[in-house]
Protein backbone atom coordinates (compact mmCIF):
# COMPACT_ATOMS: atom_id res chain seq x y z
CA UNK A 1 0.00 0.00 0.00
CA UNK A 2 3.22 2.21 0.34
CA UNK A 3 1.51 3.85 3.73
CA UNK A 4 3.27 6.72 5.44
CA UNK A 5 2.72 7.32 8.63
CA UNK A 6 4.64 9.67 11.05
CA UNK A 7 4.09 10.39 14.65
CA UNK A 8 4.65 13.36 15.98
CA UNK A 9 5.91 12.26 19.18
CA UNK A 10 7.79 13.42 23.12
CA UNK A 11 8.99 10.44 24.79
CA UNK A 12 7.77 10.75 28.06
CA UNK A 13 4.15 11.86 27.06
CA UNK A 14 1.50 9.31 28.40
CA UNK A 15 -0.26 10.63 25.74
CA UNK A 16 2.20 9.80 22.60
CA UNK A 17 2.72 6.57 24.89
CA UNK A 18 -0.69 5.29 24.22
CA UNK A 19 -0.11 5.67 20.08
CA UNK A 20 3.32 4.10 19.70
CA UNK A 21 1.72 0.99 22.10
CA UNK A 22 -1.43 0.96 19.41
CA UNK A 23 -0.11 0.87 16.37
CA UNK A 24 2.46 -1.93 17.53
CA UNK A 25 -0.54 -3.91 18.78
CA UNK A 26 -1.58 -3.66 14.95
CA UNK A 27 2.05 -4.02 13.69
CA UNK A 28 2.07 -0.90 11.71
CA UNK A 29 5.58 0.67 10.98
CA UNK A 30 5.76 3.91 12.07
CA UNK A 31 8.14 7.19 11.83
CA UNK A 32 8.13 8.76 15.35
CA UNK A 33 9.28 12.55 15.15
CA UNK A 34 10.60 13.86 18.55
CA UNK A 35 8.94 17.40 19.07
CA UNK A 36 10.69 20.04 21.59
CA UNK A 37 7.74 20.45 23.89
CA UNK A 38 10.08 22.63 26.21
CA UNK A 39 11.23 24.73 23.27
CA UNK A 40 9.71 25.75 19.81
CA UNK A 41 6.56 24.38 18.53
CA UNK A 42 7.82 22.81 15.16
CA UNK A 43 5.83 24.40 11.97
CA UNK A 44 4.99 20.73 11.46
CA UNK A 45 3.19 20.51 14.54
CA UNK A 46 1.62 23.88 13.78
CA UNK A 47 0.32 23.15 10.87
CA UNK A 48 -0.72 19.22 11.21
CA UNK A 49 -2.89 20.71 15.28
CA UNK A 50 -3.29 24.25 14.30
CA UNK A 51 -6.58 23.91 16.59
CA UNK A 52 -4.41 22.35 19.81
CA UNK A 53 -0.87 21.99 19.00
CA UNK A 54 0.07 19.32 21.03
CA UNK A 55 1.24 15.83 20.18
CA UNK A 56 0.24 13.59 19.47
CA UNK A 57 -0.30 13.97 15.76
CA UNK A 58 -0.99 10.72 13.88
CA UNK A 59 -0.13 11.41 9.85
CA UNK A 60 -1.40 8.95 7.61
CA UNK A 61 -0.49 9.49 4.21
CA UNK A 62 -0.02 13.42 4.64
CA UNK A 63 -3.55 13.65 6.65
CA UNK A 64 -3.21 14.22 10.13
CA UNK A 65 -5.14 12.79 13.20
CA UNK A 66 -5.44 14.42 16.63
CA UNK A 67 -5.91 13.32 19.94
CA UNK A 68 -4.70 10.32 21.66
CA UNK A 69 -7.99 8.46 22.47
CA UNK A 70 -9.15 9.57 18.66
CA UNK A 71 -6.17 8.15 16.59
CA UNK A 72 -6.68 4.84 18.78
CA UNK A 73 -9.68 4.40 17.64
CA UNK A 74 -8.31 5.23 14.29
CA UNK A 75 -5.67 2.78 14.23
CA UNK A 76 -8.26 0.19 14.82
CA UNK A 77 -10.74 1.33 12.76
CA UNK A 78 -7.71 1.91 9.69
CA UNK A 79 -6.45 -2.01 10.46
CA UNK A 80 -9.60 -3.91 11.51
CA UNK A 81 -8.23 -6.94 10.27
CA UNK A 82 -5.11 -7.03 12.06
CA UNK A 83 -4.22 -8.83 15.57
CA UNK A 84 -6.51 -8.01 18.15
CA UNK A 85 -9.10 -5.63 17.64
CA UNK A 86 -8.87 -2.59 20.48
CA UNK A 87 -12.36 -1.61 20.27
CA UNK A 88 -14.91 -4.48 21.47
CA UNK A 89 -17.66 -5.58 18.77
CA UNK A 90 -20.84 -5.14 21.12
CA UNK A 91 -22.10 -1.96 21.56
CA UNK A 92 -22.41 -1.35 25.13
CA UNK A 93 -19.21 -3.02 25.52
CA UNK A 94 -17.45 -0.25 23.29
CA UNK A 95 -19.85 2.76 24.87
CA UNK A 96 -18.26 0.84 28.29
CA UNK A 97 -14.60 1.23 26.86
CA UNK A 98 -15.40 4.87 25.44
CA UNK A 99 -16.81 5.65 28.87
CA UNK A 100 -13.80 4.61 31.20
CA UNK A 101 -11.06 5.43 28.59
CA UNK A 102 -12.53 9.24 28.67
CA UNK A 103 -12.79 8.56 32.87
CA UNK A 104 -8.85 8.74 32.68
CA UNK A 105 -8.84 11.20 29.93
CA UNK A 106 -10.24 13.91 32.16
CA UNK A 107 -8.92 12.74 35.55
CA UNK A 108 -5.76 10.94 35.82
CA UNK A 109 -3.03 13.42 34.30
CA UNK A 110 -4.79 16.99 35.59
CA UNK A 111 -4.73 14.78 39.27
CA UNK A 112 -1.44 13.35 38.83
CA UNK A 113 0.16 16.51 37.95
CA UNK A 114 -1.22 18.40 40.73
CA UNK A 115 0.31 15.78 43.27
CA UNK A 116 4.03 17.03 41.99
CA UNK A 117 3.40 20.48 41.52
CA UNK A 118 2.10 21.35 44.69
CA UNK A 119 2.46 20.85 48.42
CA UNK A 120 1.25 20.85 51.81
CA UNK A 121 -2.68 20.67 51.76
CA UNK A 122 -3.43 20.78 47.89
CA UNK A 123 -0.80 17.70 47.64
CA UNK A 124 -2.56 15.55 50.53
CA UNK A 125 -6.31 16.64 48.73
CA UNK A 126 -4.28 15.53 45.15
CA UNK A 127 -2.55 12.28 46.40
CA UNK A 128 -6.21 11.17 48.24
CA UNK A 129 -8.07 12.14 44.86
CA UNK A 130 -5.40 10.07 42.54
CA UNK A 131 -5.47 6.92 44.88
CA UNK A 132 -9.33 7.54 44.77
CA UNK A 133 -9.38 7.58 40.96
CA UNK A 134 -7.17 4.26 40.65
CA UNK A 135 -9.00 2.14 43.46
CA UNK A 136 -11.88 3.01 41.44
CA UNK A 137 -10.44 2.03 38.10
CA UNK A 138 -9.10 -0.99 39.43
CA UNK A 139 -12.58 -2.22 40.68
CA UNK A 140 -13.75 -1.67 37.41
CA UNK A 141 -10.74 -3.99 36.40
CA UNK A 142 -12.21 -6.62 38.75
CA UNK A 143 -11.03 -9.60 38.34
CA UNK A 144 -10.49 -9.88 34.62
CA UNK A 145 -6.74 -9.75 33.09
CA UNK A 146 -7.24 -6.98 31.11
CA UNK A 147 -9.87 -3.54 31.30
CA UNK A 148 -11.05 -4.99 27.99
CA UNK A 149 -11.38 -8.25 29.67
CA UNK A 150 -9.33 -11.35 28.09
CA UNK A 151 -7.77 -9.05 25.38
CA UNK A 152 -5.90 -6.09 25.51
CA UNK A 153 -8.20 -2.85 24.83
CA UNK A 154 -8.67 0.38 24.23
CA UNK A 155 -8.57 1.09 28.28
CA UNK A 156 -5.79 -0.91 29.19
CA UNK A 157 -4.14 1.05 26.24
CA UNK A 158 -5.19 4.66 27.64
CA UNK A 159 -4.11 3.56 31.35
CA UNK A 160 -1.09 1.85 30.95
CA UNK A 161 1.48 4.91 30.08
CA UNK A 162 0.60 6.39 33.07
CA UNK A 163 2.36 3.96 35.24
CA UNK A 164 5.94 5.25 33.97
CA UNK A 165 4.65 7.92 36.38
CA UNK A 166 3.62 5.35 39.34
CA UNK A 167 6.98 5.98 41.07
CA UNK A 168 7.14 9.56 40.32
CA UNK A 169 3.65 9.53 42.25
CA UNK A 170 5.13 7.73 44.98
CA UNK A 171 7.79 9.27 45.21
CA UNK A 172 6.72 12.64 45.64
CA UNK A 173 3.42 11.47 47.25
CA UNK A 174 4.97 9.24 49.71
CA UNK A 175 2.63 6.71 49.37
CA UNK A 176 2.97 2.90 47.89
CA UNK A 177 0.90 1.96 45.04
CA UNK A 178 1.37 -2.14 45.72
CA UNK A 179 0.06 -0.98 48.94
CA UNK A 180 -2.83 0.84 48.30
CA UNK A 181 -3.76 -0.67 44.11
CA UNK A 182 -1.94 -4.36 44.26
CA UNK A 183 -4.14 -5.62 41.65
CA UNK A 184 -3.52 -2.39 39.38
CA UNK A 185 0.05 -2.60 39.64
CA UNK A 186 -0.64 -6.58 38.68
CA UNK A 187 -2.28 -5.72 35.94
CA UNK A 188 0.56 -3.37 35.29
CA UNK A 189 2.70 -5.92 35.00
CA UNK A 190 0.92 -7.81 33.06
CA UNK A 191 0.54 -5.32 30.26
CA UNK A 192 4.12 -5.00 30.51
CA UNK A 193 4.77 -8.43 28.92
CA UNK A 194 3.48 -7.15 26.24
CA UNK A 195 6.33 -5.89 23.56
CA UNK A 196 4.17 -3.23 22.17
CA UNK A 197 4.17 -2.06 25.78
CA UNK A 198 7.43 -2.64 26.75
CA UNK A 199 9.03 -1.20 24.12
CA UNK A 200 6.35 2.17 23.91
CA UNK A 201 6.74 2.89 27.74
CA UNK A 202 9.64 5.02 28.97
CA UNK A 203 12.05 4.18 32.01
CA UNK A 204 10.70 5.34 35.22
CA UNK A 205 13.19 7.31 36.93
CA UNK A 206 13.54 9.25 33.64
CA UNK A 207 10.49 10.38 33.70
CA UNK A 208 10.96 10.81 37.26
CA UNK A 209 14.09 13.50 36.59
CA UNK A 210 12.23 14.91 33.74
CA UNK A 211 9.35 15.65 35.92
CA UNK A 212 11.22 16.89 38.89
CA UNK A 213 13.04 19.47 36.13
CA UNK A 214 9.11 20.21 35.53
CA UNK A 215 8.58 21.02 38.71
CA UNK A 216 11.66 23.40 39.32
CA UNK A 217 10.76 25.31 36.39
CA UNK A 218 7.65 25.34 37.79
CA UNK A 219 8.13 26.66 40.94
CA UNK A 220 10.62 29.44 39.74
CA UNK A 221 8.04 30.85 37.09
CA UNK A 222 5.52 30.84 40.37
CA UNK A 223 7.90 32.82 42.36
CA UNK A 224 8.57 35.24 39.30
CA UNK A 225 4.48 35.99 39.12
CA UNK B 1 -38.03 -6.50 20.78
CA UNK B 2 -39.68 -4.73 23.38
CA UNK B 3 -37.06 -1.98 24.23
CA UNK B 4 -36.97 -0.21 27.27
CA UNK B 5 -35.41 3.82 26.67
CA UNK B 6 -35.29 5.86 29.35
CA UNK B 7 -33.86 8.90 29.27
CA UNK B 8 -32.37 10.66 32.18
CA UNK B 9 -33.28 14.19 30.99
CA UNK B 10 -32.89 17.84 32.01
CA UNK B 11 -35.29 20.42 29.75
CA UNK B 12 -32.57 22.90 29.00
CA UNK B 13 -29.49 20.87 29.21
CA UNK B 14 -27.29 20.77 25.39
CA UNK B 15 -25.95 17.51 26.47
CA UNK B 16 -29.57 15.52 27.24
CA UNK B 17 -31.09 17.85 24.27
CA UNK B 18 -28.05 16.18 21.89
CA UNK B 19 -29.72 12.85 23.07
CA UNK B 20 -33.47 13.30 22.51
CA UNK B 21 -32.24 14.50 19.20
CA UNK B 22 -30.48 11.34 18.24
CA UNK B 23 -33.20 9.20 19.11
CA UNK B 24 -35.54 11.35 16.79
CA UNK B 25 -33.51 10.76 14.17
CA UNK B 26 -33.86 7.28 14.74
CA UNK B 27 -36.86 7.41 14.91
CA UNK B 28 -36.80 5.80 18.38
CA UNK B 29 -39.21 5.54 20.90
CA UNK B 30 -37.86 6.54 24.56
CA UNK B 31 -39.29 7.81 28.00
CA UNK B 32 -38.13 10.69 29.30
CA UNK B 33 -37.37 11.53 32.99
CA UNK B 34 -36.88 14.72 34.22
CA UNK B 35 -34.46 14.87 37.31
CA UNK B 36 -34.52 17.74 39.28
CA UNK B 37 -30.55 19.27 38.67
CA UNK B 38 -31.47 22.23 41.01
CA UNK B 39 -32.85 20.24 44.09
CA UNK B 40 -31.74 16.58 45.24
CA UNK B 41 -30.90 13.96 42.26
CA UNK B 42 -32.91 10.82 41.96
CA UNK B 43 -31.64 7.70 43.25
CA UNK B 44 -32.31 6.58 40.15
CA UNK B 45 -29.30 8.93 38.59
CA UNK B 46 -26.79 7.72 41.63
CA UNK B 47 -27.48 4.42 40.37
CA UNK B 48 -27.04 4.63 36.89
CA UNK B 49 -24.10 7.11 36.57
CA UNK B 50 -22.59 6.59 40.49
CA UNK B 51 -19.07 8.16 38.78
CA UNK B 52 -20.44 11.56 37.64
CA UNK B 53 -23.61 11.46 38.79
CA UNK B 54 -24.89 13.64 36.05
CA UNK B 55 -27.38 13.82 33.20
CA UNK B 56 -28.09 12.16 30.50
CA UNK B 57 -27.90 8.71 30.75
CA UNK B 58 -29.40 6.30 28.63
CA UNK B 59 -30.68 3.40 30.05
CA UNK B 60 -31.41 1.42 27.67
CA UNK B 61 -33.19 -2.21 28.65
CA UNK B 62 -31.98 -1.59 32.24
CA UNK B 63 -28.33 -1.27 31.48
CA UNK B 64 -27.26 3.00 31.58
CA UNK B 65 -24.77 4.64 28.99
CA UNK B 66 -23.48 7.82 30.65
CA UNK B 67 -21.75 11.00 28.69
CA UNK B 68 -23.54 12.53 25.68
CA UNK B 69 -21.22 12.52 23.09
CA UNK B 70 -20.68 8.17 23.65
CA UNK B 71 -24.44 8.05 24.19
CA UNK B 72 -25.04 9.38 20.61
CA UNK B 73 -22.40 6.84 19.27
CA UNK B 74 -24.10 4.06 20.87
CA UNK B 75 -27.44 5.11 19.53
CA UNK B 76 -25.66 5.21 16.09
CA UNK B 77 -24.50 1.82 16.21
CA UNK B 78 -27.39 0.24 18.09
CA UNK B 79 -29.56 1.44 15.59
CA UNK B 80 -27.34 1.65 12.52
CA UNK B 81 -29.63 0.12 10.06
CA UNK B 82 -32.37 3.04 10.80
CA UNK B 83 -32.71 6.48 8.79
CA UNK B 84 -29.08 8.34 8.66
CA UNK B 85 -26.69 7.06 10.14
CA UNK B 86 -24.90 9.67 12.15
CA UNK B 87 -21.19 8.77 11.87
CA UNK B 88 -19.63 8.93 8.15
CA UNK B 89 -18.34 5.18 7.68
CA UNK B 90 -14.96 6.49 6.17
CA UNK B 91 -12.43 6.37 9.76
CA UNK B 92 -10.86 9.26 8.89
CA UNK B 93 -13.97 11.32 8.20
CA UNK B 94 -14.60 9.43 11.74
CA UNK B 95 -11.45 10.55 13.31
CA UNK B 96 -12.52 14.17 11.97
CA UNK B 97 -16.05 14.53 13.08
CA UNK B 98 -14.56 12.76 16.64
CA UNK B 99 -12.98 15.78 16.80
CA UNK B 100 -14.69 18.68 16.47
CA UNK B 101 -17.43 17.38 18.50
CA UNK B 102 -14.97 16.71 21.27
CA UNK B 103 -13.65 20.36 20.50
CA UNK B 104 -16.91 21.55 21.01
CA UNK B 105 -17.51 19.43 24.56
CA UNK B 106 -14.41 21.03 26.15
CA UNK B 107 -14.69 24.62 25.02
CA UNK B 108 -18.40 25.89 24.12
CA UNK B 109 -20.21 25.04 27.68
CA UNK B 110 -17.58 26.39 29.72
CA UNK B 111 -16.85 29.41 27.23
CA UNK B 112 -20.39 30.15 27.30
CA UNK B 113 -20.75 30.34 30.68
CA UNK B 114 -18.06 32.32 31.76
CA UNK B 115 -20.06 34.80 29.55
CA UNK B 116 -23.10 35.15 31.89
CA UNK B 117 -21.18 34.43 34.93
CA UNK B 118 -18.76 37.38 35.14
CA UNK B 119 -18.48 40.68 34.48
CA UNK B 120 -15.94 43.37 33.86
CA UNK B 121 -12.83 42.11 31.81
CA UNK B 122 -13.52 38.79 32.19
CA UNK B 123 -16.61 38.86 30.18
CA UNK B 124 -14.77 40.22 27.49
CA UNK B 125 -12.08 38.15 27.62
CA UNK B 126 -14.95 35.53 27.55
CA UNK B 127 -17.13 36.66 24.92
CA UNK B 128 -14.28 37.44 22.50
CA UNK B 129 -13.25 33.62 23.17
CA UNK B 130 -16.99 32.31 22.59
CA UNK B 131 -16.82 34.18 19.11
CA UNK B 132 -13.43 33.02 18.41
CA UNK B 133 -14.61 29.58 19.14
CA UNK B 134 -18.20 29.59 16.83
CA UNK B 135 -15.90 31.45 13.63
CA UNK B 136 -13.54 28.21 13.89
CA UNK B 137 -16.22 26.22 13.93
CA UNK B 138 -17.55 28.00 11.06
CA UNK B 139 -14.60 27.90 9.23
CA UNK B 140 -14.89 23.80 9.37
CA UNK B 141 -18.57 24.57 8.14
CA UNK B 142 -17.42 26.08 5.29
CA UNK B 143 -19.88 25.96 2.30
CA UNK B 144 -21.22 22.52 3.35
CA UNK B 145 -24.89 22.13 4.46
CA UNK B 146 -24.40 20.85 7.45
CA UNK B 147 -20.75 19.66 9.21
CA UNK B 148 -21.17 16.10 8.51
CA UNK B 149 -21.76 17.28 4.92
CA UNK B 150 -24.62 16.68 3.05
CA UNK B 151 -26.16 14.82 6.11
CA UNK B 152 -26.83 16.13 9.60
CA UNK B 153 -24.50 13.89 12.05
CA UNK B 154 -22.73 13.79 15.47
CA UNK B 155 -21.18 17.47 15.08
CA UNK B 156 -24.67 18.66 13.85
CA UNK B 157 -26.12 17.09 16.96
CA UNK B 158 -23.74 18.05 19.56
CA UNK B 159 -23.65 21.68 18.66
CA UNK B 160 -27.11 22.38 17.47
CA UNK B 161 -28.22 22.34 21.41
CA UNK B 162 -26.19 25.48 21.97
CA UNK B 163 -27.89 27.24 19.08
CA UNK B 164 -30.91 27.64 22.13
CA UNK B 165 -28.34 29.86 24.32
CA UNK B 166 -27.47 32.11 21.60
CA UNK B 167 -30.40 34.85 22.71
CA UNK B 168 -28.69 34.29 25.72
CA UNK B 169 -25.24 34.80 25.16
CA UNK B 170 -26.04 37.83 22.53
CA UNK B 171 -27.97 39.43 25.44
CA UNK B 172 -25.75 38.56 28.50
CA UNK B 173 -22.59 39.36 26.35
CA UNK B 174 -24.27 42.70 24.03
CA UNK B 175 -23.61 41.03 20.81
CA UNK B 176 -25.38 39.70 16.98
CA UNK B 177 -24.47 36.18 16.25
CA UNK B 178 -26.18 36.99 13.21
CA UNK B 179 -22.96 39.41 12.73
CA UNK B 180 -20.32 37.31 13.98
CA UNK B 181 -21.17 34.09 12.51
CA UNK B 182 -23.85 34.31 9.84
CA UNK B 183 -23.71 31.14 8.34
CA UNK B 184 -23.46 29.17 11.76
CA UNK B 185 -26.69 31.32 12.18
CA UNK B 186 -28.06 30.14 8.58
CA UNK B 187 -26.61 26.20 9.83
CA UNK B 188 -28.86 26.65 13.11
CA UNK B 189 -32.07 27.58 10.78
CA UNK B 190 -31.49 24.85 8.16
CA UNK B 191 -31.00 22.37 11.74
CA UNK B 192 -34.02 23.44 12.52
CA UNK B 193 -35.84 22.22 9.99
CA UNK B 194 -35.79 18.91 11.30
CA UNK B 195 -38.43 17.87 13.38
CA UNK B 196 -35.58 15.61 15.50
CA UNK B 197 -34.43 19.35 16.22
CA UNK B 198 -37.31 21.44 16.38
CA UNK B 199 -39.23 19.26 18.95
CA UNK B 200 -35.90 18.81 21.14
CA UNK B 201 -34.61 22.11 21.37
CA UNK B 202 -36.21 24.39 24.30
CA UNK B 203 -37.05 27.83 23.85
CA UNK B 204 -34.69 30.19 23.94
CA UNK B 205 -36.28 32.79 26.40
CA UNK B 206 -37.02 30.36 28.92
CA UNK B 207 -33.45 28.99 28.88
CA UNK B 208 -32.62 32.84 29.31
CA UNK B 209 -34.76 32.90 32.13
CA UNK B 210 -33.65 30.25 33.61
CA UNK B 211 -29.73 31.21 33.15
CA UNK B 212 -30.71 34.72 34.80
CA UNK B 213 -32.04 32.81 37.90
CA UNK B 214 -29.03 30.74 37.83
CA UNK B 215 -26.33 33.68 37.76
CA UNK B 216 -28.51 35.05 40.34
CA UNK B 217 -28.17 32.19 42.74
CA UNK B 218 -24.18 32.07 41.55
CA UNK B 219 -23.89 36.03 42.85
CA UNK B 220 -25.69 35.19 46.41
CA UNK B 221 -23.34 32.05 46.89
CA UNK B 222 -20.79 34.31 45.74
CA UNK B 223 -21.50 37.02 47.95
CA UNK B 224 -22.09 34.20 51.22
CA UNK B 225 -17.97 33.07 50.38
Amino acid sequence: MGEELILLDFWSSPFTTRVRIALREKGVEFKSVEEDLLGTKSQLLLEMNPVHKQVPVLIHNGKPVCESTIILQYIDEVWRDKATPLMPSDPYERANARFWADYIDRKIYSTAKLVWTSTGEVQETAKKNIIECFKLLESELGEKPFFGGNSFGLVDVSLIPFSSRFYTLETCGNFSMSDECPKLVSWAKRCMERESVSKSLPDPYKVYDFVMGLKKQHLQSQQKS
